[in-house]
């Protein structure tokens, strides 16, 4: 079987699980304090740490699913998405509103080709 | 890195991502002043169209996840998708409602398989 | 293009679809005459049956995406999926509430990694 490789040390999930050159991982803001505009600056940022933890890029993005606790929060993802995703070489993109935890207004699963790596 | 393929020229998403012979993309109705058959059956028409376009095929799908803005709309749903889908040769689905675009009646995420394509 | 293998008899979808060593699924509680800690109990039962039949196990889970009726059943859910994961070998997870059939009250989408199998 091919190897899979987890980051993360949460007992409940993995942070990130990568297998057959494929990373996928799930992101919501750090500080869910932060308004719809600051929670979607926080994980557009993460997903760019997390692409560089990887050793993968924007150019590498195949899909982002978007859940918004309220729909109209769009024009704030739009607006900063726009200016972060690359031209040209975009992913897929579905965005839908659903009940989030607590004070979770976007959660996004990631999905991003990463390249062959050794694993110990 | 294997070679990522995209199509569309949108600059906030890629209408198609295929990579390691697998496309994934989302598909919502052209038409949205339709009713939920009417979008349903435009959604199911545009993805034989980008079946084609990868040339693939209905018996090559792996999985649609289907979003409705109301559940109640599964009827209309299910009465297209089971004229539609190949009987032995389904997708897995998933059907489950929530919050869609302004007149948007439903979105899926499709994932099916596709032949080995050569890259320029 | 490579084999795709198909489990499941319904006209409507197949139960689980294995391409390229990954295998996906829907799992909804067969019983939704049960509460939410009923439900969530029966569908991480089935997930183990489904894995057995695939000879994959818990440690090879990648992804679970979980849609709940009411994302008040979080706790249910947390309580019975923290006994059963395999600590170091989580799956990525995201959770949402989204409405969902009749009484149905929790719905998985699954993907895992498989053994290579000869498909005939």
């Amino acid at each position: 079987m091919n190897q899979i490789r987890r980051i993360g040390d949460s007992q409940r999930w993995s942070d990130v699980v990568i297998h057959q050159n494929v990373a996928e991982w799930v992101e919501v803001a750090t500080d869910m304090t932060a308004d719809a505009a600051g929670q979607v600056q926080q994980v557009l940022r993460q997903i760019d740490e997390t692409l560089l933890q990887l050793k993968s890029t924007k150019a590498q993005l195949l899909k982002v699913v978007v859940f918004l606790s309220d729909l109209q929060h769009i024009n704030e993802l739009n607006a900063q998405w726009d200016q972060w995703v690359l031209k040209g070489q975009a992913p897929i993109r579905a965005c839908v509103g659903t009940t989030l935890g607590k004070a979770c207004l976007v959660e996004m699963i990631i999905t991003a080709a990463v390249p062959p790596v050794d694993i110990q």
